[in-house]
């Protein structure tokens, strides 16, 4: 009798079993239905089109009989959810969250177990995800493997970086999916820490475009207490599935009913600016659990940095020792190497121009001992993450800041030794409370400790949660560099202000980055929040500063500018040194007249590797900024002003790329011009590669 | 040139190298020189005869040059040294520290690296480490594998356990060297973590007996941030090797100079008892860190434990849930299974019954949230060390006992979930303070997590230290169980009362030990430190305690006495239930009466796996307590009492087996008989199988 059951199941799967759910403005359709021995598939069209062909669903167990197949429906469930809600920072005061639901609830026959796969249809994309209710025969399990599929209709185009359970920071190569695997080698770059696990592995977001003009966008919102998931793509059918990031011993996730995957999100569109606009993967987190935000602030910040990346400056005391450990190690009797950037003097100089511009904040790197022999050593107590060097007075900077009226922000390098920063964490968060730090930037440079295990997985995962609701619990805003990409989980941790989790500027003093690198981020890695990419480099000629770098920032300096516009983020850094910025103050004065956080957004052009325009006005005020960044060819935007307000009148600053300016060539030829604007008005408005503009748009009273 | 090295350093080991180390009694020689190739070895004898053939020292290192040759001599210092210090409890109240030390700088050619070894030759044996000063060329380095050799000089009748990466709970067995991969097998018991490397592979403290009579015993002291050491025979050779704990990836030691490796010790004797009666082990430890100590005191406690242990009832709330969750499972709602322990009537009777009989403490397990399924799933969240039942109500708890005088023991089981306990240690510290626990249980069941690491790795030996040097912090007493074996942290860290790292009295709840078993650990287990043994079982018949458990417990009534006194410990515990011990108040005031403090210890006849006879002083006082403690086979002691004080009179209490005792067919039987003693009287005094017998020596005044 039993070897009915794939026949009877197929049956009900074709007949019975096909499941449709519509997006609210009736555009996407996605199908559910049992297929062949009860194995769960979904398919996805846009306006008709197929945009994910027949795919399989369900997870591997170890040990265990796997959730594959074998199933039957035992109930679906379909609804509609149309709310609004305001984020506590955001690019828009108002996020809508539309979409209709369709729950399909499945028994595994021989196991009789439950899962239930939970579908939402945005009019943007499709979110998914598997739910584990309490029941006896499923409570412990362990994930050997997601096999979630996304049939591609056909060999698109693809931005993506290469598959790794250890970095993002990556240049993204454009090529159609088939070629991939050929191009994987060269898309490695090295890193402080990496591991590839196949040729054919890329990262989420994934941004592809269609032969056809539709844009299609992977990526997961709500990465909690689960492994980070990568794609693999099959050469032969095009079918991406997803690879988790794996422990130490190769398991992929510890999972215990009640419980969720996070949810696979499947954005699309023929519009690219959809993309950018879409919210999907806030509105796929939970709402706010802290229940006082008031402390959450959005923050415009300096700080000494680019000295260090650029190799001017150091963030080691000395040069004398070949290993320090802390507590041992007597600072006051080493001979100082001179370089060191963090000291009283420097720092007061940030503070005093922090001030004088009108920055929140100040970050200080290397103010604390143990950056001489700090990396790549797997060295457990690393940082104690609240003593500081000789020449860095913590409560006198901490007065001198407050008398200046500027807040500093606290650097907890980790070097990837986890379990030695969350020994020291409430010690580390009370020390900064005490000493009047509200923002912590945190690092995980270097393979992670516990050794053996990556960044990204399920274990690690957890501790870049716990390090975020512990602050949460201190009222301390994160900034978690090198930790897993975010996937909105911001909503629901809004001190969460940033990550960084894919190549920043940093890499500009590396060697640089493409030209085009900026026109795609926002399309992959700022799907799942704010990136602090610390932008604003004004001196693209590395050598100035260290005569041994030959980097060349490739981006003009009206590219930098228009990035405090297009790369949305509650935190920006103006990241160049003070004295740069001396010499160039009237484009300095767009990094200053910025905001940081709005009331909206408007996506005006855009197309990933070649340009993105967005409008953003201020929060409460009725000035607007606008960004673009191009790609590696001139180009001109052509784009209407219609988003102002009808009636009145506004002048507008324009910071342009000079004519003659080219990132590479001649970075730092720009033009600035004043218009009068109005909702009727209209711009041309030339960027060359690698180029940009920004415009400040205020009301005239 | 180059190949003229090794013939060169050769000649220089024979004809110059060869150093001597004499013992300050001398009958210990230790030579040192280095063999061919310039490579360190050490040989070791006692009164003329060899115990330690010569022996290579060394290391191998991971991805860098081993060191293990190529060495020369440097610089060879000697010092005697000569103290006597005072531990804070122990078996002696001066404890002298007395050895000649030989210091040897080794510089190893190719590298130009220095490394140091450090004999120190006592009365008693040998100890030795490495040492890596600072110095340029050897600065981070990670250790493949520790290769010290031991080598024997003929097939010695061993008493050994399964050299294994998580567990020492394990029956010793007694065989030749050659027959131990033969009997390795039948060894391995199960345990609810456990890893085996090799069949030629066992634990230290290893007590082994040469067919001439000498007592030979290899072991560690002061192991801190470093491996557990195990040792590898090679069978044909006879040779012992140190082989290190790995962690996940399989390193061995993550090492920055300055450091060094803990003791290695070769205990020898020609008479059993002085193994027994060494300090070597407290002594090669460092001298107390913790400056007021005044809060550490030995402590006699009871505990609602024993009875969950046999069956009879348990630690989790309720039967009603497949898993709970912490903070989510709401225990107010769940069915009472009926049979939880730790309620509020039965810890005030175990506190009514503390108090009454004199004991410090009570311990509670199973009273917080969580016992449900807190085993064998590798689950993360698995405690959070302050959250009661419903049933035990810490406050009511806590004011009951100290109306009553008694102090409340806390109890943390981790479930191996490491880095859950540190992450909730602080707050879990606290809480016992706020609530009147000045002692901790800590324990460690099942595998570790993180995930692939080992209850022996230089990883998690740093976590128990942690935890040590944590507990002190707020004046709190630790006894680790499942933690790594003690090698002599407890002089460092007097607050390291106790650990188990052996099997211990549960076993006889869980099939039985072997009637020999405590002949054997203080030989072995013992050798590190004390044991929270937890003797005292009244009742060998489980299955009057739980009818599904036929365990028998291997022991006489008269064996579990003396257990109080060859058990060397700062904690014991009585570990049957009232009920029990009601039933035999004559018996139990021996219990009662024991000291737990003493001035002085002498150990009257020795002999491994068959019988120990100790006197112990107690502290402060002129009373003495005996206790004996025998095999397989019926045997009688005949012992002079001359340990007391000459010209004055006691009164003896002998708790001894019955004539028909037997710790199978008759293990209830004993007999108790006072008597007059002086100095010169002498005892004769039959222990049966499994027996032994207790002795309560009073002063008359």
């Amino acid at each position: 009798m039993k070897s009915l059951i794939p026949a009877i199941a197929l049956l009900f799967s074709v007949f019975i079993g096909a499941q449709e759910l519509k997006s609210p403005n009736g555009e996407l359709t996605m199908q559910f239905s049992l297929e062949n021995a009860g194995r769960p598939t979904y398919k996805l069209s846009y306006k008709n089109k197929s945009v994910i062909k027949p795919s399989h669903l369900g997870l591997e167990l170890k040990n265990d009989k796997s959730l594959l197949n074998d199933f039957t429906i035992v109930k679906s469930e379909t609804a509609t959810f149309d709310d609004t809600w305001q984020p506590v920072w955001g690019e828009e005061k108002d996020i809508r969250n539309h979409y209709n639901e369709l729950a399909v609830t499945l028994k595994q026959n021989e196991t009789d177990r439950i899962i239930l796969i939970r579908f939402r249809l945005f009019d943007e994309g499709l979110g998914f995800r598997y739910e584990f209710p309490t029941q006896k025969n499923l409570v412990y399990f362990t994930i050997k493997e997601e096999k979630t599929q996304f049939a591609m209709t056909g060999d698109h185009t693809a931005f993506w970086i290469p598959g790794d359970y250890d970095t993002q920071e990556y240049d993204y190569t454009e090529s159609k999916l088939s070629e991939i695997s050929k191009k994987f080698d060269a898309a490695v770059t090295d890193n402080a820490s990496q591991k590839q696990f196949s040729k054919n592995g890329v990262q989420t977001a994934l941004m592809m475009k269609t032969s056809e003009g539709l844009y299609i966008n992977l990526h997961e919102a709500a990465l909690i207490n689960y492994s980070c998931m990568h794609l693999e793509l099959d050469e032969e059918t095009l079918i991406f599935e997803s690879h988790l990031t794996p422990d130490t011993i190769g398991d992929k996730g510890y999972m215990q009913a009640p419980c969720n995957s996070p949810w696979r999100t499947i954005m699309v569109s023929d519009d690219a600016r959809d993309i950018l606009a879409s919210n999907i993967t806030l509105n796929l987190n939970d709402p706010c659990k802290i229940e006082d935000t008031s402390w959450i602030k959005p923050v415009k910040y300096i700080g000494v940095w680019w000295e260090m990346i650029t190799g001017k400056s150091s963030w080691s005391y000395t040069n004398e020792l070949p290993a320090v450990q802390l507590g041992v190690t007597d600072y006051s009797k080493v001979k100082p190497n001179g370089t060191h950037a963090a000291n009283n003097t420097k720092v007061k100089r940030y503070i005093d121009f922090a001030s004088e511009h009108g920055f929140d904040g100040v970050l200080v790197e290397g103010w604390n001992e143990g950056w001489e022999d700090w990396f790549g050593q797997s060295k457990d107590y690393v940082f104690d993450f609240v003593t500081p060097y000789p020449d860095f007075d913590v409560e006198e900077i901490h007065n001198y800041a407050k008398s200046k009226g500027v807040k500093m922000i606290m650097h907890h390098e980790t070097s990837g030794s986890v379990r030695n920063y969350e020994r020291h964490m409430d010690k580390a968060y009370q020390f900064m409370k005490d000493n009047g730090y509200d923002a912590v930037k945190s690092g995980y440079v270097g393979n992670i400790l516990p050794r053996g295990d990556y960044h990204y997985s399920q274990w690690i995962v957890n501790h870049y949660q716990y390090a975020i609701e512990k602050a949460a619990d201190y009222e301390i805003m994160v900034n978690a560099h090198e930790a897993v990409r975010p996937t909105g989980i911001c909503r629901t941790y809004p001190n969460l202000i940033g990550n960084e989790s894919a190549r920043g500027t940093e890499f500009q003093a590396f060697g640089g980055s493409k030209p085009n690198h900026v026109t795609v981020l926002p399309f992959t890695r700022l799907i799942g929040g704010p990136m602090d990419y610390t932008p604003g480099i004004f001196e693209m000629d590395i050598s100035k500063l260290n005569p041994n770098n030959n980097s060349h920032v490739n981006s003009t300096l009206a590219n930098q500018l228009a990035l405090y516009v297009t790369m949305y983020s509650p935190l920006q850094m103006a990241a160049d040194l003070p004295e740069h910025y001396e010499q160039f103050m009237d484009a300095f004065k767009f990094i200053k007249d910025v905001a940081i956080d709005w009331d909206e957004s408007i996506y005006l052009e855009a197309e990933p590797g070649h340009y993105i325009t967005v409008a953003r006005k201020e929060k409460g005020t009725n000035n607007w900024f606008v960004g673009n960044v191009n790609g590696n060819e001139a180009r001109t935007s052509n784009i209407k002003l219609d988003f102002l307000e009808k009636g009145k009148k506004y002048e507008a600053t324009i910071y342009a790329d000079a004519k003659d300016a080219h990132y590479k060539t001649n970075p730092q030829a720009y033009t600035i011009k004043n218009k009068k604007m109005t909702s009727k008005s209209k711009l041309s408005q030339l960027s060359v590669p690698g180029g940009g503009f920004a415009i400040s748009i205020k009301e005239i009273d």
